[in-house]
């Protein structure tokens, strides 16, 4: 099962790398990590996804609590959260394909971030199954370049669930 | 200065491990970091923005690149990027509060992506600049928790310079 943890951490050189080190010594493969300033100075949010069973990320999760500069853990799998990641998509766009691909932006509310003769880059927003939608629409067309955030998480104040919210309504405009 | 790098990986337990302990043992902090899927299968992209002058990231680069499971590394500093990051931020919003967050919301092009009695979530992209202008105007109402994505970037097949076109535009409809 994949799990999403939200890692605060102080800002110190090798902050990361004990992180890091610690999921490679199990032989973890972090799936997606990204890594920014949180909301207090000197203080940075990471959020990962890895995949492992409920028991052993467990155990990871009590074992990174311990490390020099974590300062919190959160396992957000459970909990009802904003899920969300970046996409920056370059594809193969000549001038005969372009209407077609940008039926797809509009569709996928992406936006057109670069207009070349032969390429467009889109930037698409999402959870991370809409991002690979997008991507596999696409591939036809021929992927030039993907770069990806990662997916970042944050617990919901209202406490709802957002798969609830999925199986509830089917409204794209409702707040998901 | 502050540089930024991306970095295509195999996807290998331990790779990042690898990554970040090369710029701990140099006591670099890595001041973002973004790691999710490439356009080929096995592979990640990894975009981090590190602060150095360009002698030394220059050799960082070098030696990045002759690590295990390493298969490309560019810093895109100074080449013309599309550069993008995403922000879900918390902010305490009881309801004599809210209409004056909402109007910062339209302004910014952010979304409540969770609507709570006392909080509401928001989601925001934009190059990193654009954030912190918005948490700096969300504090006074009392920021509770921000994840960030750290940026990712992609050169621009256009070869337009950003930097260009925001001095010859004040458009904000223009696709920058």
């Amino acid at each position: 099962m994949k799990h999403t943890l939200s890692v605060l951490v102080e800002d110190e050189s090798g902050a990361l790398s004990r992180i890091s080190g610690l999921f490679a010594r199990r032989g973890f493969n972090i799936e997606s990590l990204a890594v920014g300033p949180a909301e207090l100075k000197g203080q940075s949010r990471l959020t990962m996804v890895v995949k492992g069973n409920d028991l052993t990320l467990e155990q990871m999760t009590k074992q990174l609590d311990k490390l020099l500069n974590v300062l919190q853990v959160s396992d957000l799998t459970m909990k009802p959260a904003v899920e969300r990641e970046l996409m920056l998509l370059k594809v193969s766009a000549p001038p005969q394909q372009r209407s077609a691909i940008l039926e797809l932006v509009q569709v996928f509310r992406s936006k057109v971030v670069d207009f070349a003769d032969e390429a467009l880059t889109l930037e698409v927003v999402g959870d991370p199954g809409k991002l690979v939608a997008l991507e596999n629409l696409l591939k036809p067309y021929g992927i030039l370049e993907i770069v990806r955030t990662g997916k970042v998480a944050l617990e919901r104040a209202s406490g709802i669930n957002t798969e609830m919210l999925k199986s509830s309504t089917n409204s794209g405009s409702f707040p998901a």
